[in-house]
């Protein structure tokens, strides 16, 4: 793709001398996700202070027919926000809380702001905005949204994309959609704001947000120990029998990336230090914290009792219930410096998590005997991030010799299972041409009729999600 | 439009003699609504049993260019499933329950099964389908999806879209696409379902769903009397900070509704007798009924004593509770029985009832000085059921003579006030060209757009939720 001089003089003269950078640090930052996983390249950052900066932005690129990289806090995993030769358009100066209605339990939000500001203005409010994922310091609101960020309370809370109330988007067109909304029931036609959550820029630049806020609510905290991952899904069961819709996580961890997360991190415990195969970090949560603790502490009684689990720890204070929580974040950075990982972002129905691990066990040992399995995550959900590891030092160096077999050995057991092997992470250019193949060939062709409707030219972060059509 | 004999006769041959119908008192049944309030006609009621089938007709109506109604149970409020000289397409005859996975807390079910079949299919397997609302016995699940039913638990639940994991659906071009899932985490591409899923079947034709489960709760249940909609407000925020996010319900009555509904049905009695102009009926709902009681208790003594509510009565037993609800319940068709009604289905935000009260009652005294208002409805929602009344010996006609009047000024009020005209019961034909001059332009565009790519030849319950586009 070609842009040309002139589209970047008059980008530059509508944006005015903050809205712009062709310094090639900043373009070279822009141009790399935080992971450093993959490398891209950008002409132009565009730095837009408001809606209708972006939306004459978008115009212009429509009239030049130049390709546009939406970026928020370029914290994604799967190559989506990365310029490859597009225009980057960096959202991170439209950061303000345009509004927080307490009694309405709404908040609308510039998209550039970062989750931790929604979360922070919600606490000051005594309100509770419940997405937590680990980057939320640096990802922003936008960037959550077309991703449709998943995270750690989405048992309980959904996906970002049930928390919205409403979107401005500006569209492919250059023309503004004012979708911002304070209203929990709003049956006007196609829900257009769906269509946005998650389609990763491709149909337009999200500018600002409508989100739910929610009433507080105290935790209670447990490190439970567990035999097998049948009896974690038995124990998963009984708990919400017991509690009800109030558990808020229920994340699975390997006594082995407890093990790494101890040698990567110097005054890291293992809550529980006896050698069981499994834990669970189960967070309940309601709005008084006695209530929580008590209706908690029953129901391990009883799962202890059943054999659903062999052993618990509840936390005795918040900085207890860190300290496990502290283990479960750190896995993943552990993990890259314990040595080699080929990481996998998959979902399979709760219900195939016994039958689904042993399968993909098997299937793996044929590839890589001697790599290990590091199978964490939100188990709740039936989102497992599924690992395979290698340690720095082994001689064998299976992983990074088979990762591509790796990968389509887990794929293909995550199908066979009901799966999904794109949960929360989202399909950017990583698994664009792999969905090809295996999603229902009728939602691809829908997929693409609404690209072509709403993006004709294939402006909007082309080949992101769907591969740009053959013309 | 002309539907060809040629057609008919391959129509008939397709579905077998089980599969259609052209008695007359038939297609007169199909072209009525379960209230009567509008009356279409059509010269053919598809009654497929299969999902092939359906895919088989709809490729038939696609080479004739023969326009096609989806039904459900035909208990909208829109004119949004009745034909008018499209053919009628009704899922009655699929209505089986495919799968239940507890483990998973999902079902999968045709999209012709009652509301009231999978409330029953759930409960069997000690799970919970939150979705409840009137018409439930009649209601079916492809209907309520693709009218994005609301109802009474929305609040802590969401609309029918929140409890969607995945769809099945017969496209305007006759293919399947295969969207059932036991998956909460699934980012692979745009979010289909979320698209036919209000869509009023002018997308395609749901033929299954995939739907949430929950475990089990047990409910404890007020009927409060209070003041004005401001304390309302404070009231509906205080008890929320006290309880947490665990309120199903909270639902707005005034007084003069429970007196239209003791005077319309034998037995009934008003729980507070007292003259308090409105009531409350709040619903907490907890996974132990003992708590559940105690906190609502405690979150209304402290109400009680800061004066947000006036007295308040808590439901002793189940039967008690169901006495609550019934006079709610019993609103709509109690007003039906009083006189002459225009009813309104609107939300603004919650913070925004106490200004909307008194701002759309003062434009209905200069229409309508001897109407009655009796607004009722998901107050915690914000979504009210804005109904203006006439005593059927009234000597004025006001209401009658001024329907058209007073629908304009409380939807301008609404509209002022950051509101919607529909919230929950749909477009249909009836909201379909007010809407149009009301909604953002780009929006319309966007729905346009997409109708068009989707179904290009406008086959799909033409010129519902959007104009038929001219040619």
């Amino acid at each position: 793709m070609t842009i040309s001089q002139e589209f970047i003089a008059a980008a530059k003269d509508l944006l005015g001398p903050k809205g712009w950078s062709q310094d090639a640090e900043v373009l070279r930052e822009a141009s790399t996700p935080w992971r450093g996983s993959h490398q891209g390249e950008t002409p132009f950052l565009a730095l837009p202070a408001a809606t209708e900066e972006v939306a004459v932005l978008v115009k212009l690129c429509a009239a030049h027919n130049v390709p546009i990289t939406p970026q928020g806090g370029n914290t994604g995993l799967v190559d989506g926000g990365v310029p490859h030769g597009e225009i980057a358009l960096s959202l991170r100066r439209m950061n303000t809380l345009r509004a927080l209605d307490a009694f309405n339990n709404s908040l609308t939000v510039d998209a550039g702001a970062p989750l931790v500001a929604v979360q922070s203005a919600a606490e000051e409010a005594d309100r509770f905005f419940p997405l937590s994922l680990g980057s939320e310091g640096t990802a922003t609101i936008g960037g959550l949204i077309s991703t449709n960020a998943g995270g750690v309370a989405v048992l309980r809370y959904g996906m970002i994309r049930d928390l919205l109330l409403g979107l401005e988007v500006v569209l492919p067109s250059g023309e503004i959609w004012n979708g911002l909304s304070g209203l929990r029931k709003n049956n006007t036609g196609y829900d257009l704001k769906h269509l946005f959550a998650g389609a990763e820029g491709t149909l337009g630049v999200i500018t600002a947000a409508s989100l739910k806020l929610f009433p507080r609510t105290r935790q209670a905290s447990a490190w439970i120990a567990c035999e097998t991952p049948d009896r974690m899904i038995e124990l998963f069961a009984a708990i919400r029998a017991s509690v009800g819709d109030v558990v808020t996580s229920f994340e699975m961890i390997p006594q082995r990336a407890v093990e790494i997360v101890m040698a990567d991190v110097p005054g890291v415990r293992d809550p529980l230090p006896a050698p069981f195969p499994w834990r669970v970090l189960l967070e309940v949560s309601m709005a008084d914290e006695e209530q929580a603790r008590a209706a908690l502490e029953s129901a391990l009684m009883s799962a202890l009792e059943q054999g659903l689990a062999t052993d618990a720890v509840v936390a005795e204070s918040l900085q207890h219930a860190k300290d496990f929580w502290r283990i479960r974040e750190t896995i993943s950075l552990s993990l890259r410096a314990y040595g080699e990982i080929v990481n996998h972002d998959i979902a399979v129905p709760v219900s195939a998590i016994p039958r689904f691990f042993p399968a993909c066990a098997a299937a793996l040992r044929q590839i890589a005997p001697e790599a290990e399995i590091v199978a964490f995550g939100h188990v709740g959900d039936g989102n497992i991030h599924y690992a395979v590891a290698e340690a720095a030092g082994a001689a064998q160096k299976q992983v990074r010799a088979r990762a591509g077999d790796i990968t389509r050995a887990v794929h293909r057991a995550t199908l066979e299972h009901g799966g999904s092997i794109s949960a929360e992470h989202g399909v950017g250019r990583m698994k664009r041409d792999e969905l090809m193949g295996v999603r229902d060939p009728a939602a691809t062709a829908a997929m693409l009729a609404i690209k072509r409707a709403l993006d004709p030219n294939n402006i909007m972060n082309p080949g992101r999600v769907l591969p740009t059509p053959s013309r």
